[in-house]
């Protein structure tokens, strides 16, 4: 392929002597990698990939020629020219003949993010060659101090695994089957999925009402949009909740409805009150784990909803989003296992496994017949899907996920005790995340508004629908790194404790 | 991973003693592979796979202990053992202790496939331990003499370029990144498909108007839909045209109003007539090669669609599904070129590569701005879309499509001249088909129903909008096995000349 990278600017060079510091070859190495091939050029194109994207190597920065780099290292001169030509062919890195490697313009990953001007520059600007995003390359970097609720632990992400599944599906599946049409996914991946649901989730799961989706956002479209079809016009949603799976109900055309949440769950009486006055045949909850409050709906209150559903013949949507991380004691079965005809069951790997997946699915009652999606997953992700689960990796991946979230957790709430005594945090049961009450008189606007940028954290209120949630930060440690738990806590601490009322 | 199977009908044992010609090790070798470990395993995986989804190996069929099998095909042991455990996992095989293994009940990859029964079954059947599909096992086998259209070489597949592709992204992905929200799509991936859709189609394309799809029905779902937030209410559209798009524009509130196509692509004039009666201000269209007439759009309409797009504040979405395969000069530049700030482009790798992969691109002009989806391809796609282009594996493969098709094409041809002297096929300048009008009083729905089984040939009628088609085939030769391209003609044209008046 020809390529020809003009570069649109370049800072002035200024030397970089450290590379073996910069370039920390072992801090991308993880154990499940070294099954895949050429590991150390691997490495050595992440860590430079992470030098950019974290700024450490500014756009323009000449790169050493690849044979004092290969010194510097220790490696072979090819492992560093491979790496150097990967991320010129990515557009990382910028070659020209007789001049230096340099950082591209456009290295930053994602360079395009957040660019609201360029979205509004008119269309009809090409550039010679090569087309380049702006030139403020700087991506978003993950925060050092990451307390967002609902990411899994990043760095173990099973790579090596997903990537041995995507490549079985890629040697395995026949011809014909490429072009077939899949009606509600590849009938393998739908076997696997039920066995899953029937064995981690106690559902009552065949495949024949297994659908696959992109993830529980997806599945939450398909299934509105059908409901909507049906004669549906609203839909009841826990307050406080996720917005998205709201707002995605919304765009298809179902008015959500809020209704409150106490320590047994989402409020039934309140709900059937609501239902009746609006006429809403339709609820979308979180009963293993609500999301944010961290309860779990009680079994009296799930025999109430169940029975509300078949008096009125209606549908329970059930995001079944982090379940499968329970601390005290077994997951508590899916709700959809005591009525499967009523329940709709909401999954995915985003986040048990990893959001840059994209593959997820809906297990659906009688009678929720949504036609194909025009988007159905790609073939080779969903046979990648099967796999994964068939030969036992998902559930590895899960088990080892339950053991170091269960240990992190524990630091947390040992750091919380030691550091805030006074606050007792709430929803800690499951998941990947706590709740965490601020002292009278300190509001979570307060604490957000003093919060470094290098530590993310999450109001409470973020999550509300109608109501006002009490002042509280949700504080995430699905991908917190153990390194930073204790100074994580602290830093939060410092915080409450600067801005407490009761203190000064 | 505990496994159980248990299986569910367990047909009668007959012996298959020509295990090394049932299973043609040979067949599944493509040059490609050999990049990939364990080709051996890899391709007697696929054989059996094949064996099995085409019936050539039944439900309950014992298979050789791997002793056995591995001496008949002259492999070692293990290859056996690894690829027998695969099919397993899998559920294509089962395996009992102290019994052969066997193919499973559920082993066709599409069992689920139009199994309309199980559907409209009632949930909640749950079996033991592994779900299962119903006994009916057999999937659809592909048309032996396959002519669908819109079907690229299946066999062609670039099975290891594309795993090569996921395998760098999830190595190179740094952690941050999995986690990141990609407005649009993955940053590297919107500069690669602009650099691609710059180069290969002449478009205008900067990365910041591009959105990474599902492909091209996923873009039109989300260009609809963004359309209709809008205030549009209807659509033009080709007739004949795909029906698939039309579906998914009526399904998000769009009317398709069909136009006329003549030998000069869509009839500008009765577009302008119909948008001035309906107000309709969007156009759909195939300008580089109509489907499924063939035809290009001639240059003063070009300019007459854009004038009128222009004067009436319109938007011309064009489908650009194959126009990468020219023969007779190079690819016609996409109509997006002449008018940027008008033209939406579709695309995707569906028809170019595999419609397995499930990625594809709009490039949408200025004020075309839709949310971002529910459900954005997979980040690990994206990335290795980017690589894929980038690394000019996308080239390449399209430059050994378009010397392969040309050539199959040629010799349909021939084959036609000779078998059908009298007929005049049209539409073959570009693409992957070709329309072969049928003699008077030979309608197509007598040769579709004389067509036996393994023949799958297409009225031109199936494409109709409002207009009844002539009677004629549209004859697809992507996925048509080179070995059976004169015999596909000849068996198309036996039954044409048994059914022609003029013949009689």
């Amino acid at each position: 392929m020809a390529r020809d990278y003009t570069p649109i600017t370049m800072q002035k060079t200024r030397p970089i002597l450290a590379w073996e510091t910069l370039l920390d070859l072992d801090s991308g190495a993880d154990a499940g990698m070294t099954a895949l091939r050429q590991p150390l050029r691997g490495r050595l194109e992440r860590a430079l990939r992470a030098a950019v994207a974290e700024g450490r190597l500014p756009t323009g920065a000449a790169l050493p020629a690849s044979r004092v780099m290969a010194e510097t290292l220790g490696v072979s001169r090819w492992v560093v020219t491979e790496a150097y030509g990967q991320l010129v062919a990515e557009g990382v890195l910028e070659a020209r003949t007789g001049s230096a490697t340099r950082v591209a313009a456009s290295a930053a990953p994602s360079a395009l993010e957040g660019d609201s001007d360029a979205r509004n520059r008119p269309a009809g600007v090409t550039l010679a060659g090569v087309t380049r995003p702006p030139t403020d390359a700087r991506g978003p970097r993950a925060p050092r101090f990451d307390l967002r609720p609902g990411i899994p632990d990043l760095r173990a992400t099973p790579r090596s695994r997903w990537s041995s599944a995507l490549r079985s599906a890629l040697v395995t599946l026949p011809d014909h089957e490429l072009a077939a049409a899949h009606r509600w996914g590849y009938a393998p991946a739908r076997i696997a999925v039920a066995e899953h649901l029937s064995r981690s989730r106690h559902a009552v799961a065949v495949p024949e009402r297994v659908l696959l989706t992109h993830g529980a956002g997806d599945g939450m479209r398909i299934l509105a949009e059908e409901l909507h079809r049906q004669g549906h016009r609203c839909i009841l949603v826990e307050d406080p909740s996720w917005p998205r799976l709201r707002e995605i109900a919304g765009r298809a055309g179902l008015r959500p409805i809020p209704i409150p949440v106490d320590d047994d769950g989402i409020d039934v009486s309140a709900l059937t009150d609501a239902a009746s006055r609006s006429g809403a045949r339709i609820a979308l909850l979180t009963p293993a784990h609500q999301f944010p409050l961290g309860v779990a709906l009680s079994a009296p209150r799930r025999e109430q909803i169940v029975r509300w559903a078949r008096d009125q013949d209606a549908i329970l949507i059930e995001d079944d989003y982090d379940a499968e991380f329970r601390y005290d004691r077994r997951p508590i079965a899916a709700l959809q296992r005591l009525a499967p005809d009523r329940v709709a069951l909401l999954g995915s790997l985003s986040k048990s496994v990893s959001p840059a997946l994209g593959i997820g699915w809906a297990l659906l009652p009688a009678g929720i017949d949504p036609e194909p999606s025009a988007s159905s997953p790609s073939l080779i992700d969903q046979a990648a899907l099967a796999r994964f689960i068939l030969h036992g990796d998902f559930e590895r991946h899960l088990r080892a996920s339950r053991i170091r979230f269960r240990r992190r957790r524990a630091r947390m709430l040992e750091a919380l005790r030691t550091e805030l005594p006074a606050l007792t945090p709430s929803g800690i049961a499951a998941g990947m995340h706590l709740v965490l009450p601020l002292p009278p008189g300190c509001t979570a606007m307060q604490v957000i508004a003093a919060a470094p940028a290098d530590l993310a954290i999450t109001p409470l209120d973020r999550y509300a629908a109608d109501r006002e949630a009490p002042d509280a930060l949700v504080l995430g440690y699905g991908n917190l790194d153990d390194a930073l738990v204790e100074a994580a806590v602290a830093r939060v601490a410092g915080i409450i404790r600067e801005l407490d009322p009761g203190r000064r």
